[in-house]
């Protein structure tokens, strides 16, 4: 049934229609109304997650909630994670720690260990800072059908949401499982209670069994493994050591691994390969009712052994069992109108931290992009970088997730031989991965966004990847601040002009060369700025506080105070300093940094008039 | 007029009536009644400052300020100032910069900067921070009278305040400038809103012209200056380059000097000593009718020459001029029944910008005190350290005030020889007094609550200092902590057990001896501790984290699991490592430290039986 047959439906206009409010469609709606963007966001559940599902946020997640303003909510509630342990069995079967190490070596990570939060806290702290902004998620509310029109114009402008996309939602009577269908039937002879949103864009942040994913015949590619697992939150008591870490039991039953978090609390995932009873034969799922918290726990103890794992205060949270699947959808989008983000895109095993990182990073690499195409800012072209990036991007994820489960299923014999290989394996494995699981070393390939032509000028600031966080000194007042600070994800590009050193007279020449041609009408501040709304200007002097003051910076790079820098350490001896040779950028020469909005580097230009017509041409290749 | 006298008044009791909602008095409020004292706080006006007054905030202010949660939203909201600029002027009159260094050389500073924010803006966070404890200030209300039965007993029972100190308070009526007499003429046929307030203690933190003080009969010792100062807030359009740092403009006019604040403003302090106009000659007291902000921009103006300062977007939020009086109160408390606090106790110029940092100090110093006597945990006596120790404080201050003042009135002749020396005396003074002006060096000195005896057994550790800052590892999940993060502001005395290496068994057979000992039914846990009340046990090993597991700390000693530390660098490499050389501690021998509610270190004792004996013997002398 589609919406126009259903009346006397009610009609209303959005930009941007968002379903599903887990982690990729608040982090979602959380930007785009953050931008000032008409947006709204509905989920079938009427409450939020209270316990269980998704919980680690890793180092480059915690650099994105950041850029939001976020983070410190998260370091205040979550339990952090800063060190690994593998345990071995011995041949007497008694578990023996074999390995301390650091959580993940990622000596570029702002924040270099891991936060452990329920899914439902994390969700909380976008719904807060959404409330704060004005919106809130219209609960127990599903889409019933989705309408789209053909799409040829390639700009978007005012009307252009009338008759593009529509869809019906409805309220849903029941809190879970429904299957949307059923909804409308329930709904039908109650119509007031249905609606025909008219969107711009529709977002399918609706989890692994995505409505809009299967609505918009997506298909994914990929198939379930036979790997099954129990998962259980609980406050322990034990004598188990190493719950307060990441903590890898490896035994002949697989590897069982513990995972610290808030409140006391942890979580288990057990392996459940050996017990074929959890699968419902006809199904081939895992079936919840043929296990039990208990049934778990024992499995548990029977790895741990000699440690004792019992439960304190009776503090279950939450448990479950599942089947891994590893699966990537064909398509992210549909015209680039209707999108799909997080877990209805992709789905892997827990085992690596990735799932909910994976969302926020796709709703992060989406609504700049969006807000850009909404405000007329860019060309509705913007958005294929977003399926090219992400896509990619959830390819490598499941490679790396084939690979990585590998260690965790294998039936070895305990000896002291092949515990030595599973940990060389281990150790081999984080080497190879670890700035692809901390998220640290992502990096978008060259595309309309990503132009890596002057890689040379900044060498070890690798266009595609994010900014590498370092201190610079404010020259005004001599403050330390961190680069990352200076990048908030405000939807603004940020202008990183490395200026050399300003009392050497042929670079402030060159600076001001720059900042000539930065002023000229052709220029794309001039071209694509929009008055202030999308750069921002900041400048980097190689020079010292002694010899360079606030005042030297020519006019332009100084649009506020707190806009020039200095590559020093501060007056405290404590902070910042070796921001050029850590960027590899010569002392003298300088260079011009893009950062998109996302915090991800989109180019690299020489410091001169020819630079400037570069990040030019650059820009006219996606805004208008 | 005695409240008794009064009728038809209310009648009510309380713990602790606070007098005054400055810093001071908001400060007490807060760390009472998040120690759930009973307590209430009135205040004459009807709203809180809204612009001008103190506005610095002292490294170690920051510090007390993180013990009670409450730095982060300073952080947030005020302006830091990490540099010190020296300007003189040139024969030819024009002033020019001869001086950038930093703000205070405090090596051992947890945060080496200061913060600027408008008083009112942080008497909001603390009014903040109550109010989230159920505590609201009750404006507009004044006291009017103040009786005091004769006070013998040492002990504080349920009953004590019933006719030991009564106070009658009553609604105001008007802002500003009120006599508490008139106000109670004004009320005198309307005695429903009179009430007498039966209190255990009385706090007076109002101010300078302190009700309190006065009616307690406390004289104040010393005098006023002759030193007079205009002072404005404002939005500056300029083109002097340091108005983000602390800027000393030496002229023969005397100095002149700005202080960055937040929201881009700044505060600019001109001397008017030359200007005997705006004295009136029968008070003796500045007249601000004899002023304007502009006048005193145009003072300021004429020593900035060159420099152009204007208000941008006419923003002057604040201006006053003043007579510089330096003063200490007789004594701090009568019968330590009824006692003062901030500026009722102390009077300064501002230049050193410890007016409120002084206060706030006083109130940290009190409260935690009023809390042990209330709960009937310590004898009455403990108050009298109150005094004590914050009086030397005071006195010290002045005279630093008095030293400090003279170098902003010298006429000096412009010359480039006295220039230096100026710049000499500046350099020396902040060498002199950088530690008692940052507060980090504040020291109190032996006392019942202040036992020097085993200094030796951590040398650096200062015995009436606060704790040196310090990162230790967690022995459970490798996290670095800083150790004042371990110190809040919970009423607790920490007990630091520093129990050398773990790893080797000498060392661990110290630690379980102390323990044994701290068991015993005659130590100071069993007799004083109050069921964890009075006392937290953390444990700290100079083993490291490959060694020394979690588990191998005495169950003593981890009573959860953030209890137990290892002096290390974490694993990432970032943070950690040194504290027991830091803190001049042997890394076998170890010591104990017992940590003051205030942060403070109270005594050090060995790691043994007789280090425990030694311990009770300290608390014996003012716990019961």
């Amino acid at each position: 049934m589609s919406a126009h047959q259903v009346a006397p439906a009610q009609e209303s206009y959005v930009d941007v229609l968002i379903v599903g409010a887990g982690p990729a469609g608040v982090m979602c709606a959380n930007a785009l109304v953050g931008a000032g963007v008409n947006v709204r966001i509905i989920d079938k559940r009427p409450e939020g997650v209270l316990a269980g599902q998704a919980d680690g946020c890793q180092p480059r997640t915690l650099e994105i909630l950041h850029s939001y303003g976020l983070a410190d909510q998260l370091f205040k509630e979550g339990s952090r994670v800063y060190r690994t342990t593998n345990y071995d069995q011995s041949p007497d079967g008694r578990l023996k720690r074999t390995r301390l190490s650091p959580l993940m070596p990622a000596p570029n990570a702002r924040w270099s260990f891991g936060v452990g939060l329920s899914q439902g806290r994390i969700e909380t702290i976008f719904e807060t800072s959404m409330r704060a902004k004005g919106l809130t998620i219209e609960r127990a509310t599903v889409p019933v059908s989705l309408k789209m029109s053909e799409q040829t114009n390639d700009l978007v402008d005012a009307h252009c949401y009338v008759n593009k996309v529509s869809l019906t939602i409805a309220m849903s009577t029941s809190d879970d499982s429904m299957s949307v269908l059923e909804v409308v039937i329930e709904r039908i002879d109650d119509p007031g209670h249905s609606e025909v949103v008219h969107a711009k864009f529709v977002l399918g942040a609706d989890g692994a069994h995505s409505w809009v994913r299967k609505t918009l015949e997506i298909g994914a590619e990929g198939a379930m493994t036979d790997s099954v697992w129990g998962v259980i939150d609980l406050l322990p008591d034990t004598d188990f050591p190493d719950v307060r870490n990441l903590s890898y039991c490896h035994s002949s039953e697989g590897t069982l691994f513990t995972i610290p978090r808030e409140d006391d609390l942890i979580r288990i995932y057990v392996p459940q390969s050996n017990d074929s009873q959890v699968i419902d034969p006809e199904t081939g799922r895992a079936d919840k009712n043929r296990s039990s918290p208990e049934k778990i726990l024992n499995q548990a103890r029977k790895i741990l052994h000699p440690y004792r794992m019992n439960v304190k205060d009776n503090r279950i949270d939450w448990w479950t069992i599942y089947v891994v699947g590893q699966r990537v959808a064909e398509r992210y989008s549909v015209n680039d109108r209707a999108l799909i983000a997080g877990d209805a895109c992709h789905t892997h095993s827990p085992k690596a931290g990735q799932g909910m990182n994976a969302a926020l990073g796709d709703s992060h690499n989406l609504a700049w992009k969006l807000v850009y195409v909404l405000k007329g800012w860019a060309k509705l072209s913007l958005l294929r970088t977003y399926e090219s990036e992400r896509r990619n991007f959830a390819k490598d994820l499941i490679d790396f997730d084939k690979e990585w489960s590998k260690l965790f299923i294998a039936k070895r014999q305990p000896s002291n031989d092949s515990d030595a290989l599973t940990q060389d394996e281990f150790v081999h494995m984080t080497l190879k991965f670890n700035s692809f699981v901390t998220g640290i070393g992502i990096r978008y390939f060259p595309s309309a966004i990503v132009n890596p032509q002057y890689q040379g000028l900044a060498s070890k600031l690798i266009v595609g990847e994010r900014v590498i966080p370092q201190t610079f000194v404010c020259a005004a007042d001599g403050r330390p601040v961190e680069i990352q600070d200076m990048l908030p994800a405000d939807s603004r590009f940020k202008i990183l002009v490395f200026g050399g050193d300003i009392a050497v007279t042929g670079d402030l020449n060159a600076l001001k060369e720059a900042l000539i041609a930065m002023n000229l009408s052709a220029s794309f501040i001039e071209r694509f700025g929009h008055d202030g709304a999308v750069f921002d200007v900041l400048c980097f002097s190689s020079g010292k506080q002694q010899d360079v003051g606030y005042a030297d910076f020519p006019m332009f790079y100084r649009s506020h105070w707190t806009k020039a820098f200095l590559d020093e350490v501060d007056m405290t001896g404590r902070e910042g300093g070796g921001g050029y040779e850590k960027y590899g950028i010569d002392p003298h020469d300088g260079a011009v940094v893009v950062v998109r909005p996302d915090g991800h580097i989109g180019m690299i230009a020489p410091l001169s008039i020819l630079g400037v017509e570069e990040i030019t041409e650059y820009f006219e290749g996606f805004l208008i």
